[in-house]
């Protein structure tokens, strides 16, 4: 294990960090509460110097294989969270520090379940924090460093292999420090385009902001109670376009920016996602008529649940809890699917759910037609044999962790529908689940024993389980 | 498509059920329902007469490729099923074909799920119909077919292949058609033993007979309305460790058989099958314990419903839909285990589960040390690559039967857990699953369509998926 690299990176995140408390306490200043902007100024201060410390230890080796990159990025993370989760305790809005971790956690992992059961009792500072984490997890830390600092060698293809979501590495361009830039320059632009859009519905700067980077990260943190439903239709309109977008798969933007349109609708992820959402859309809205509701307005609700569900935003406008069985059945499973590699969203992703159903459907023409030979192709290219066996095995490593998780929590003794939507909602990256954790509902009632194992679900779940099931093995760390 | 050796193979399916009509038959003359009798007779005659004429057709082809095999397979449990169904219907005790149909590949599936509120209302006759179609049905029809008749060729391996639960074919002895003798001989040797123990604990010879071929096959039909409720203590814990060892794989007592005690007792998956067994009955004994139980009862009751939901049987003599959450979360994750391959039992299998677990380790310790080469073993031997292979894309066929599955049943309206273990239930081919399903209900409420999903959920998990698909596919039928 090449130690002295793993330090120099968490001395990077570390100050990286402090720079990321500024924003809040400038909106702690702006807002009159000086105690709470007092506190993300000296934290952020704190870091800045601790993390130039870790930092200055000198980097003997630069080889940097698979292995250094899970642990650096899963402990990144760790680190991150357990720091961040600091001003939320030490302005005193959730005293408990397990509860505040569980916040910052289900904040940078871009989840959105909260503990809070009155979100409009934070100070300003604080719901910026706690949004502005949905920005900085959705894309990736490690991944902004990247594009901002120089660093040289396989090193970084290793960071950004075990960051980015998706089966494979999306790189856009041969040098990944380029790709990183890109991502985010990308990533910034459309931000910034949500925030215009909102601004011209009448939201207030400081509401645009957040809202926006909820949408972006495809987090989900509101800063109402009742989440996006007291809004005016436009602004909901406004977000369900803007979840959506986030969801597809960056090399699309990537394709439009470089004028290779052809490219980019010709892209097989994008493309079944979209057929994906406007399926969802059109059955539920189907159940929601048949019921009673009214057609324009059913479709408009169905789109916002469903592109935030899909994306795992978890923004709410109604409560789906309360819709016919079917439709909520349907929500689970847009759940699990999640939304397209190489975005910011959750989830299994469309590209490992297409993958598996490559594989059945070779499986069974082969048992038909034994003699034909069957290539995998995604796009019109073949697949990579090592790319096909990391989505099987992830899958499985997925089901082990979702069994394990749903037994401990089942220690509560809630009722099975809250017990499996939750390790759904917290394991995709998505936020409410059903029943007790439904959209009108929270994590608060847990124990302390299951917010930690769903903290660790939500961690695994935005790292693709691998990172975190390397760093707590015990083979990393024996000689 | 040779359909000459398919139509041969279902005239002898055909005639063996008119053969299997007889004990029926005989049950009931015995007990006096002359009209039953007769109608078991009339049907038995009748098949025997129609499945020769159907025999009749000359083969002109001897090949036989995997393709037919899986469509034979899948045919002939979908007519024997069609058949076994008239009984029912024409002695009026099941006035409703579709019902009758669900029970009987609940039976032949020996899934146990019922749509009968009051069991107790049917003849002696139909009650051993019900309860031998298990007996049938556990270790397979086609391999009776194969044990019994001549038959030459690679098609006796493709046919088990099909019929056969497991990763791979569980070949005892070079010789399929001898393979094939040897489980039947096994099977039936361990039926009789367990019959005489239930005779030596008081059960009449009707009641030991039924409930050792609902024990036998996993099957779980019982001939009570309240299953094994009844029944003493001894009776109890005779059919608890006869649905424990007929959950074996098979393989392990041809090597006792053989006198080669040491390889039998080195089988990887008999001995998980062991833990997996003890670790539940004590984690959910200490539940049980815990919320005032006393301890010797909790075991013998926790014993046998471990046993009855893991080797997917289906009997119960306590609600576990009161136990406390993480009791029933444990059976939930025993339902989807099931038993071992080889076996009768149903589920996923230990084995496949273990071929999952080690998938997994291999990947993760692939990334912790990249350069050390690794090979997937099982029993101290290296497994093939296609074994892992079709048991990674039946995970994956698993799975998207599981979903299509559900979201057609939410359509009835149920609440969640109702529908997850209704699917759950069947197809594992376990019976029971909770609230309205659970051990105390049934399945009636559901309506015709829910109830043909859950025929071909009980048909796909007997027959392992890829028979079913295959069928169905488009592709098996272009010339």
């Amino acid at each position: 294990m090449n130690y002295s690299i793993i330090f120099k990176i968490i001395g990077w995140i570390i100050q990286l960090e402090g720079i990321f408390f500024l924003p809040p306490a400038l909106t702690g200043f702006l807002f009159g509460e000086t105690k709470d902007a007092v506190v993300y100024l000296i934290l952020a201060t704190l870091c800045i110097v601790l993390g130039g410390l870790i930092r200055m230890r000198k980097t003997v080796k630069t080889t940097f294989y698979a292995k250094e990159g899970f642990v650096t990025v899963a402990l990144s993370w760790i680190i991150m969270s357990a720091v961040g989760a600091l001003p939320f305790v030490l302005t005193g809005d959730i005293p408990s520090y397990p509860d505040a971790l569980f916040e910052i956690i289900s904040g940078l992992t871009t989840t959105g379940s909260s503990i809070l059961t009155n979100v409009e009792a934070l100070s300003h500072a604080n719901l910026f924090w706690r949004s502005f984490s949905h920005w900085i997890g959705g894309m990736g830390v490690l991944v902004f460093m990247l594009a901002i600092l120089p660093m040289t060698g396989g090193s970084t293809m290793n960071l950004m292999k075990a960051e980015s979501p998706g089966p494979s590495v999306g790189k856009l361009v041969p040098k990944m420090q380029r790709t990183a830039f890109l991502l985010y320059a990308i990533y910034f632009v459309m931000t910034i385009i949500t925030v215009i859009f909102l601004l011209c519905g009448g939201m207030s700067l400081f509401e645009s902001l957040c809202h926006a980077f909820g949408a972006a990260g495809t987090g989900g943190f509101g800063i109402k109670n009742d989440s996006l439903a007291g809004y005016s239709t436009y602004l909901q309109n406004v977000i369900t376009v803007s979840m959506f977008l986030f969801g597809v798969n960056f090399s699309f933007y990537y394709y439009l920016l470089i004028r290779k349109v052809k490219d980019a609708f010709c892209m097989e992820e994008v493309r079944w996602y979209f057929f994906i959402f406007l399926g969802a859309v059109a059955l539920i809205t189907v159940s929601l008529v048949a019921e009673g509701g009214a057609v324009g307005e059913s479709i408009q609700t169905v789109a916002f649940q469903v592109a935030s569900v899909m994306t795992t935003t978890g923004y709410a406008t109604a409560d789906f809890n309360l819709w016919p069985a079917v439709s909520r059945g349907i929500m689970v499973v847009l759940m699990f699917i999640g939304a397209c590699a190489g975005s910011t969203g959750g989830g299994i992703k469309v590209s490992r759910i297409m993958i598996y159903l490559k594989q059945v459907r070779k499986e069974l023409m082969q048992q038909i037609h034994p003699k034909r030979i069957r290539v995998l192709k995604m796009d019109g290219k073949a697949l990579d044999s090592t790319v096909v066996h990391s989505c099987n095995t992830l899958l499985m490593a997925y089901v082990l962790i979702f069994i394990v998780s749903l037994l401990l929590i089942c220690l509560d003794g809630f009722d099975m529908t809250t017990n499996f939507t939750s390790i759904a909602a917290t394991l995709n990256n998505i936020g409410p689940g059903l029943n007790v954790v439904g959209p009108t509902g929270n994590f608060s009632e847990f124990s302390t024993l299951s917010k930690f194992v769903l903290m660790f679900d939500m961690l695994a779940g935005r790292l693709e389980i691998i990172p975190m099931m390397v760093l707590f093995h015990p083979g990393t760390w024996k000689k």
